[in-house]
């Protein structure tokens, strides 16, 4: 731990992102570019927003990276899980990078992922406390199960690399995560990984391995969502699955302004506004409580959002 | 204060839904009928929910009354006002009026309502505080100056016939609660006025004097608000102004989910969430950050959300 790998993290994000950004913008095949915003932050950092809308397959999406310290109240620095109970005054320095994807075509499911690193020094700048974070999870509209079995079969081949604990203790993680608590627990989506507060003795890792682990989840979406994108792009649909779709995207926002960590991160710690709030979806709508059918395609998708094992 | 109190409460809301409700399906003039649903809360109490979609003026409008009661937290009845440090447990009575409408036309602005009547017991009964709350506030798209005047003037109007204090220190309480923070303190709207914990003897008046009160803000719409839709239903408008209302609907999003205390009261306490969170608008967007020309109707829209005198 020191500068020295601090660097390294910074410029393992900074190349995740141009790999994320490229992932995307082949995906996409529209030939439409990302804007790129270069932003600061008032007390120290900054970050790199790139943004594609009315693509070809997205109708929106942002991957962003960051790199921002400062000093936090302690009473937020323990809610993100830091060791710092004996510090009056806690310095954090984060770099991290999110994605989030949202298609046009219901039939492709909406994409995240977040990776980041965590530092808690103390007033005289001696580093406390150092952690990694992230995950990636996948929110269908259309239920095909074959893709959240891909999805999951890809990320638990990935954590298997690094530990055996990781995949399921990760699955299970984002499963309790990404909940609407307030719609009877009904999940986002039908999960992925999710992990924070990953320390140095982690499973037996020292900080570099768990570096490893982290740049390989930072680069996994060409094999866990390229192949879901390259086989639903041309799938048809009709007004219904784009209903459902808008419907969908409405507890997406729900979940992403009401419960996540992350975003409430964003808000209090005076980020970019525009780069916080890049998650949210194009368009979302809010209809009359609907009673689907038992059998239609949309009473499928909440029954698979039950979280299950999709490997095994 | 004590039973006879409250069942009069209970009448006149009931009395200003029924009225609240033919209002907004008389100015839709679409012929188009609310649904109507009953509920149940477990614990206690239950509501009626109207609902149009879909009508002629409204793409959305809900009208909500209810009467819920249980046990509160002390933490969570302190963060509502309550005078009730020394109790351990806290039941508490709460009867109210909501009512959002969002119209089709950018033109016509949208409308928020709400009045309520809480009482603090003790785990004896015995009741220990009383107050009510309430207020609305009106969240145009297209910037027409005088339809702000014309709500104001009649909120004070108002106001004015049940204490001279009243309209210019709940128009300010207003500017000070709908306030989008993360949004460089952008306002939802041109405010309205907003008012809480308004208990026996503020400003002199009795607790029936208050209800009197109330419940002539509970019924202010037909003139604060009905005449401006007469006006501006007609008024024809481009993808151009669609297009910024449903921009100005996610910020309407964001501030009912990040901010409101009334949805995280009601996502705490268990109330129906298709309720709660009928205030969420049929459909929003979140385009790309744009910025807005000097002059155009989006800019002078911003300009006009800025805290102003509407009235003398």
């Amino acid at each position: 731990m020191g500068a020295e790998f601090r660097n390294r993290v910074i410029s393992s994000i900074e190349r995740l992102h141009h790999q994320a950004t490229d992932l995307i913008a082949e995906l996409d095949r529209g030939g439409v570019a990302f804007r790129e915003d270069h932003w600061e932050r008032e007390g120290g950092g900054g970050g790199v927003s790139r943004m594609l809308t009315e693509g070809a397959t997205f109708e929106k999406a942002g991957v962003n990276r960051s790199v921002v310290e400062g000093v936090l109240a302690p009473q937020l620095a323990q809610r993100l899980g830091a060791h710092v109970s004996a510090l009056e005054e806690a310095r954090f320095f984060v770099t991290g990078l999110s994605l989030v994807a949202h298609p046009r075509s219901p039939m492709v499911p909406t994409v995240h992922l977040n990776v980041r690193y965590f530092e808690i020094a103390d007033p005289s700048g001696e580093i406390r406390d150092a952690w990694f974070g992230g995950g990636t999870d996948l929110t269908p509209t259309y239920p095909y199960p074959e893709d959240a079995v891909h999805f999951h079969r890809t990320l638990k081949t990935a954590c298997d690399r690094h530990h055996p604990s990781f995949y399921p203790r990760f699955k299970t993680w984002c499963d309790h995560y990404f909940v609407n608590t307030h719609r009877s627990e009904e999940r986002r989506g039908v999960g992925g990984i999710f992990f924070d507060n990953l320390r140095a003795g982690e499973a037996g890792l020292c900080l570099e391995r768990l570096h490893a682990f982290v740049a390989e989840i930072g680069s996994v979406l060409s094999s866990a969502y390229g192949p879901i994108v390259e086989r639903r792009r041309h799938t048809e649909y009709g007004e219904r699955e784009r209903q459902f779709q808008l419907a969908r995207r409405g507890r997406y926002v729900e979940f992403n302004l009401v419960h996540d960590r992350g975003t409430l991160f964003g808000l209090q710690t005076g980020a970019r506004i525009e780069s916080v709030l890049m998650s949210l979806p194009p368009l979302a709508a809010w209809p009359p409580s609907p009673a689907y059918a038992p059998g239609s395609f949309e009473a499928r998708l909440l029954e698979m959002l039950e979280p299950r094992e999709w490997v095994q």
